[in-house]
């Protein structure tokens, strides 16, 4: 039925129309549809999320997870050419433009791509900047010791104890086995602020050490993927590009230090001297855009660029002015981000059919246990402390995300881990995103949330 | 000097770097540097312009014309094949990725047309919602019969005398000529819609004139292109084709009139029992990219779709709400809109040394004083009435801006237009695009700007 409505033959397009519309407007309509659909299932999965009192942004995932590879194909990218996109929705712009089907499937699928990578990536960035606007630098310095426990405990942790039970539980060999293990250290720094912030959580004591840790998880993240790919690929791991990396990052986090309240007030001292509308709004999504660009350049993530950028502009009087405009638009673009996520995870790997998908279920159990107790249990490893809510701690570092992805697209690539052990990363990774914020949000029930907000004033 | 500083040699990446930036990694860095060029390059100029007491928008055509094919080649756009990008910057994201020059080259480019594609054109989509939303319905009605008659007269008279013009004056073949005529009928709502708003003249008579007539002139716009295009190739006119499109038009505009409000209630009523942050913010903007995505389907301007989002919700209790959460969302995006424009006009075709250029000139000079006169009399072709300014309305229809750029672009394309002859066009559309915002700017002036705003209470 939907088929006859859809068909083309209905909406008989004459040859006067099919010469007027070049390929830009096929393009154009394209952008307009896909949009249409990454911000409705977007906004429509959270909105229904938060009526059942779950996270917002597990409604994201979710609804990405509905729509991409793994049932609808609906949210297709490019890069995934295994995948066909539903034909309905290119019936669907097919009708709008009278493009053939290639044609229609191509400026569809680029146009989706556009948008992951352009919106998706720009909704991240902003969501960081964000974050680190909304953060106390002098907060997360106090919290650096403690922070940097929970990262290395929670990197070394979950990546001893994967490889070790891969290679003696499942027979796994070494080299497979330390890349799985690697892909257990990540933390989804996105996922995790997000909730954080949505549960006014992002300034407590708790908060603040958990951001600290996922950003130097972040860094870490970065020198193990490094070293890992390299020792896959056969050759040594070159200490001159080590030496580079640990250099850059010691003059990335050394110059935030030294130079913040300094670019901090020429930046307040030059948007105070714009006269153009939303100057101030546009020269930080400028300034945002820059400094990731920055950390992009010298091999570290583009976000923590922008999450530096935000503590620079913290501690200025423009913080809470800025902080106001700048949730509405992370608000329309962050969620991007999380459905792109969704749609890029392949559960279809997980085909009951398949001899694989069973070992990797078996596997995956494996590796969720370690995932999850591997960094749940690093917040009791702090000294002692008052309001310090251990367990958030830890729970907070469990979602691995896009970064657990990027490790089992890399491996896949590489053609270092077999189908099931794919299957189970990929299956990790999912849970632990899922979870965490459910976790998180019972951990941080609204009494404790009262109470950790008014504790601010005590900092 | 520059070169030395951003040579690739100074920074030697090891291998193991190598390894660990996938291709994603240069997209990523291609797009944040072209994202930061273009809005850096926007704000920079439109800060410039404004404290000499000119138009912005004109200072963001300008830096695209400066950094786009015609000057710096920084802002060049894949689909144009012929230029290279500018070394230096693509140096600099060698310098930042290790990409050869071809990946480089490549990823920049993508990244910039995908900025163009998608950015851009969600910028002028949230502009014309804005415009929409500023808009008064009934005012628009009102003015209906004159808004059709300087939208009608402005297009007759630039068309027929600007083909008439270049057979009888410059000895031009008919088709040709007409085909140039044509490209003289256009309007830029986007560009006037954008000064009038900062002349705080949107909501006066005169303006919602000038914006009536812009949008009956799009529509126009989409007619005679597909008659033009369908005479020069050969074939006869298709009756069936434009009567489909005369039925879209109208069913689109007498749909918007009938349930306009309805669908305005059942959006409030919707979004009030919505418990998601920002629902307003992001259900309008879902709401808006339906709207184009609908208008383009019906072979309309997806631009035109947004403006009736806008105008379905002007007429509701939420309007200032939205109106006040919109503008900073356009004041980011809409810079990118008229940056690429500029940086999309080829002003290398005026070449000294070519003698086509030089006819060019000639004919240039002959097409800008129709394509002024042809528009700045519609005016006075007005009956009697108070509080308009008939100068401005006339003014107001002059920008050719994108649309001028559109014909020029599938004239060259389909073969019909000599080298002099787009020259010629190019520069008209330039000419008229930036000579406008300038001269609205000086007949609102701020006293009669004072003046219209405070009439407003009177309608």
């Amino acid at each position: 039925m939907l088929d006859l409505i859809l068909s083309p033959k209905l909406f008989n397009l004459s040859p006067v129309l099919l010469t007027v519309q070049p390929d830009e407007s096929t393009i154009f309509s394209a952008l307009l549809l896909s949009a249409t659909v990454v911000f409705l299932s977007g906004k429509l999965f959270e909105e229904l999320f938060v009526r059942f009192n779950l996270p917002g942004v597990v409604g994201q995932l979710i609804s990405g997870l509905i729509l991409g590879v793994s049932a609808l194909h609906i949210l297709v990218f490019s890069e995934s050419a295994d995948h066909t996109v539903n034909t309905h929705i290119i019936s669907l712009l097919q009708w709008a433009t009278s493009a053939d089907v290639t044609m229609a499937s191509a400026a569809y699928a680029n146009q989706l791509t556009a948008i992951s990578e352009g919106v998706a990536n720009l909704g991240v960035i902003a969501l960081l900047f964000l974050i680190g606007l909304e953060s106390d630098f002098d907060e997360l310095i106090q919290v650096g010791p403690q922070a940097a426990v929970v990262a290395l405990s929670g990197v070394v942790l979950p990546f001893v104890g994967g490889t070790l039970g891969l290679v003696y539980l499942f027979d796994i060999a070494i080299l497979p086995a330390v890349f799985a293990g690697a892909a257990l250290t990540a933390t989804s720094i996105g996922i995790t602020a997000k909730v954080l912030q949505d549960l006014g959580q992002l300034r407590s004591h708790t908060g603040q050490i958990i951001i600290g840790a996922a950003v130097l998880d972040d860094l870490l993240g970065i020198l193990i993927l490094s070293v890992v790919v390299s020792v896959v690929k056969g050759g040594s791991v070159s200490l001159e590009g080590l030496m580079l990396l640990v250099l850059s990052t010691t003059a990335f986090v050394g110059g935030i230090i030294l130079l913040r309240q300094q670019l901090g007030s020429a930046f307040v001292w030059l948007t105070h001297r714009l006269k153009t509308e939303s100057a101030l709004l546009v020269c930080s999504v400028i300034f945002t855009l820059a400094c990731a660009a920055v950390a992009n350049a010298i091999h570290l993530e583009a976000i923590l660029g922008a999450f530096a950028a935000g503590i620079i502009l913290s501690d200025t009087e423009i913080k809470h002015q800025l902080t106001e405009q700048f949730q509405p638009l992370v608000n329309i673009v962050a969620p991007v981000f999380f459905v792109v996520i969704g749609a890029k995870t392949d559960l279809s790997a997980l085909n009951p059919s398949n001899p694989e998908s069973t070992t990797g279920l078996a596997i995956a159990a494996f590796l969720i246990v370690v995932a999850v107790l591997g960094k749940a249990v690093t917040g009791y490893l702090l000294p002692k402390a008052p309001m310090l809510n251990r367990l958030a701690v830890g729970v907070g570092m469990i979602p691995r995300g896009e970064v657990g992805l990027v490790f089992a697209g890399i491996g896949t690539e590489l053609g270092i881990l077999s189908e099931s052990l794919t299957v189970a990363i990929v299956l990790m990774v999912i849970v632990t995103t899922l979870v965490a914020p459910l976790l998180l949000r019972g951990i941080f029930n609204p009494v404790d949330s009262m109470y950790f907000d008014s504790s601010k004033a005590m900092h």
